[in-house]
């Protein structure tokens, strides 16, 4: 159960309007990972978590945390709205500024929300479920979160170089410190879970199941090798389980597969065309 | 540009068809974590990698070899649905076998796709590039394929236990090597970045311009104090450069907001639905 | 901003597990009219609602229960889940009540969630932002609020009969009341902004300005006139300004369209394919 | 069965060409509260209604009309795209407006649909059936109906102000009435059916089976009690039924979950990572 | 503008109820290839006809006719999930038929449309317009229409096989018919631009600016050179203007491609990992 | 199995940076006739083909050859994003051109892929398998591809107007010659199928199941005769088969429809609003 706090948790106050900013904020609200898909991907993970008090708390104080981001985040895509200009672009753009501004700032901002954040990214695409991730594997969610903070914090650092607005800059500032916490606090416990499971996920597959021969193996799919110049291709391997080997031709190990053809109800082209082998119930 | 080897990498031959776990395969075929979003984000992210030809070697050989692992799944699912039995599920059901079978396959195995694979997944959702990343920073993205193979290898394991089948199941022993493998190279080349960059993506973001007060803070937004438990909130941070911290009763940084009212064309409620006070020009 | 409470709003305890009733469930989680929809619209509409304190607070507090609700659907789903059977349909379907269970199941409640609640529907659709609407104009909004709540109470209570167990049925009990509530609440909403706006949205664009001629009548754009026995066809208008008027045989206002061909850089087909006439430039 | 009438329902001719107007007007074509949406929300309602004639032919008559309002939209798009500049931005932007106008235009309604109106909203998301509701019960119908001609015609208002094309806002001013006069209509028909049903969806669900202690209770999630002061927080209840209260400080009614362990086959993390109790059919 | 009938173009009443195969009939619906994708990518083709007065009103006579095929699928299915069992699977599946039905049907069929066709596919799947096509050039269109018409076909003809109710085969005997109308009519119309045009769309592109040198050759990509005993690898083109050639080892044409790094405020990997160079105005 | 070769197919480098143009291109990478709709079709096709060796070698080479046209475009757009403006639109706007740029290039350019391609078309709509077909059905999905190919090379054509920068137009050239190799290829192959199963697909479905009175009929759905003056409509059909016929009045064949009353546990609306007749254990 969650309890709202009518304060935000940091300011979220533009010097100015700025409505093509504003729809660029929008990536970092409802895009791929912005916030939106991580404070959903968080409580999903904590809700299905199974035992383990102390991963679940973690989990979700933190998708609780994300909810005041996109709160932050809305109420400054509003603000950016404010004074956005309205009217047709030709006799707008005779000021050049305001034509850029109207021919350059998304639509639906006046047409749909009223000046209002949507649930969508920087290009107008809504935000689906389709970007977030709850496995029941810790370590493997874990590393998505880590993904999940690292590609948002990159997004939000590229776009404290889109804008000059000391208002937006000081709310991105936070943005990016809390993202700093999130990548560690997710490193620590994806360290600790390391040290119990071994890196692989998941750590308790039998490993006997599994095509030993080529577990450790850089097959190389191209002429040339720059690709075995890395730590990846010789040595022991990351989980000590093994020798990294380098294929520079890999062979395949397989044969031309060659499909059986359809019965005739399925009505796919017969590999001879012979509609004289077609049962009579079917002609 | 890419040669095709008629062979196929691996052996995708079942014993017996098994429509229904055609459906099931799909999942690592078109899933979100399939087999076509580690081909395609592997690939997008080689072609837009901006110099480092190691890595870019790398990704492409790995994404190469993703586009066979798409073509020994659709061969297995073509011949999985073999024997796919047709007809009205109330006849079939006086057979319980045939019953099921008819009831839980995938209609569309037989009416879009005439015993072929689909890209889709497992409950028909049809691929879409919502699941990949290729950001043009290599750390971040190396972090989304250690967790795309991640998810991977825990989807196959747990389709491994789905079916008996021994020629499904060889098939599946090649995946899980191939996730061990992937998962280790991309641990490595994530190491190797990790030791020039620091942990924290990007690495090169002035870290004075962020609010450095939280950056390694962790609030607890809730009753309680398990999640206070963990390496996350003691002691140095993972990046080396702070001291986790914890708040067990995070306050509110910011004040409550109060937005403009818009401007009359928006038509937005007003504030105290003051119709009076519109401009002429709106009347 | 949000703090979360451990303590569920109100119990989520089947008496066994169910794993098909756990994918039917998922409709009035991450469904069109599910517990996320209900909770992100509301929230989105409260960030953006400019003034007007009381409305702004009666909808974030709903946004805010909703949250609680998803927990709660989603903590039921888990536990459904808890006993589901494993393998391959063919030996299960021996056991007829296994085998339609293993058929009838959500797959990738195994694959993907590992036996965890899913940001999907019942047939496995991902939650889209597609489905909300937050437009500032709050008699606008609240309409599509009832809407809300009509729908989801109308599924909860099909759902209701597709289940005997009396643990699920508790929680849905609670949930229709909920609805009962809130579509009370957003009943009263209205009935207080049609008094002080009339009941057309948005209320204060110009009436002169629309084309006042039918904006009162009704075309009937079919044989035979059974539409004309409504409330909608005769007498004074619902909002009090005109009289509905009723035309049996709509004639059409416009005039047949003719639209210019295009340039020839376009490469449409040209009226008359007259490929002579297109400049030496594309040639 | 329909026929089609090739004089369009009323004009749809602009005094010049406009391509970023026409990419604005895709919102009310092709948009989540578009004419596609209403076309075919109504006619899926009226092909599902089981039983009373009138409403069948009410929203019948409705939809066929809507078809009509698609086209009009579609005839003006492509109009208002005659005159589409092409060329290279730079070139062209030293007409300041010629480099407004390109820069801002969907490139689509060149590449794709060479001048011609496209199934899509006003930043290119293509519609989807996400949109629409057919439930089967018509007082929740017709309340997504009101709401849909609710954010349609507030939309068209607020594109009435982003042009000063005579002919368009002619247009415009057709939509306009026809919303008021669907508005009016499915209104009318709410009351008709609110007085027969009471107001609560479904009417007709048992009210002893919901858990009636909370189906008047205004719950207050956040600090302070804005939302007391609404009619939805004090006296009888909308329905007639019960008596609204109001709680300032709700508590939780469950208790905190805590879900069982996944069986070994899934690969969830473990409570305690116990691997060694994990079966030997698993090593 | 359109006028309904409300007699259906032909009968759509089926023997005996089957949820299942209301299931599967909603691909032809709703699906890629259903009737909701022909009607509106001709209505859409037919509205952005420049000139061309007889295609024009072929298209969009098709297309209306395609409206009435929704209203028959529709009310088909609407019949067949008449008499769906209700209740929960486990008691159900005591009669194995009863279980194999509950187990197979869609779910939504109860929950979300209360026994109505859905705007969807066979596994649910909403329609979306990504489905269809209107380039503005004919030619073009009526090939993407015989497509449609051709899977379209074969779509139908699978479900034939797929049930043994009379009722739906006679509805289903029409559909096919009307399939071969429609491949007929659209064949027609593509021999008469292909007379006028040649085959190569667009035919008004400038052959000069092709590299020429590449248009009649087939590049030979795998191992194995079967792709060379079909009519498109000898002889003259198909077009007329050529001579088809078959290259066994395509060489690659282009260089290595080498990027140039990203400036510093995209936070990209730079290809050495320097930080020293990065500017002072982004330390 | 698949090998990279590092060199481009051909070409793919501009003279000049061009964001916008970067954008617009994005069309023919990723969307719906792009080449990753044209590469993983055939793919999914060829692995499907079950027989047929010279097809499936066929449409495997030419997938094969459709990756190499992704990575070109992808190498191409990464370099015109090379020299892509930064900062606020404001400032920026003051010189018109950079203005014009900051305003109409793809937000996500910068803040998703650090100038990097990404799977999307040019409105930024995520790459989905929707645009895709791969039936089993040869004649079938031959018509998709030339389709395809028709779209395909239609907009690229329209795409060389829209650049005159001489490097793009270079690689332009390129796809359009090897459109003109596709459309031809295809072409041919159809027209070998076709000769020897006829043109109606499926060309197996027993034609006197259809309903063979209506199988050359065109119906007139509107007034006036224009769709009569084209060889669709008299003359011997194009199978060979029958005779066209043309009917300007088509008539129902069916009758009005009229369904059943739901179960009362569904909740619709009943037909009389009869809750007096609901049996009790629904009370």
């Amino acid at each position: 159960m969650f309890y709202h706090v009518k304060e935000l948790q940091y300011h979220a106050k533009p010097e100015r309007p700025d409505p093509i900013f504003a729809k660029k904020l929008q990536e970092v609200l409802g895009g791929q990972f912005g916030e939106i898909s991580v404070a959903l991907q968080y409580l999903f993970q904590g809700w299905n978590t199974r035992g383990d008090g102390k991963y679940r708390d973690l989990i979700l104080d933190t998708g609780t945390e994300e909810l005041a981001h996109i709160e932050m985040l809305a109420t400054m895509i509003a603000r950016l709205l404010d004074g956005a200009p309205v009217g047709d672009v030709e006799t707008a753009a005779k000021d050049p500024i305001v034509g850029a501004i109207l021919g350059g700032m998304n639509p639906q901002h006046v047409i749909v929300s009223g000046l209002g954040a949507m649930p969508a990214d920087s290009v107008g695409n809504r935000w689906t479920a389709d970007y977030i991730v709850a496995s029941g594997n810790l370590l493997a969610d874990f590393r998505a979160n880590l993904n999940a903070e690292s590609q948002g914090r990159l997004q939000v650092a590229r776009l404290y170089y889109e804008t000059n607005d000391p208002g937006v800059r000081d709310m991105l500032s936070w943005l990016l410190a809390r993202d700093t916490m999130h990548q560690n606090q997710w490193y620590a416990a994806i360290c600790e879970l390391e040290e119990k499971e071994n890196i692989v996920v998941p750590s308790n597959f039998p490993r006997h199941l599994e095509k030993q021969e080529v577990s450790y193996t850089l097959f190389n799919f191209s002429k040339g090798n720059a690709s075995a110049q890395g730590r990846w291709a010789h040595g022991p391997s990351m989980d000590g389980l093994g020798q990294f080997n380098y294929v520079a031709n890999p062979p395949a190990f397989g044969e031309k597969p060659k499909l059986a053809p359809a019965p005739p109800h399925i009505f796919n082209t017969l590999p001879q065309v012979m509609r004289e082998d077609i049962p009579p119930s079917l002609k």
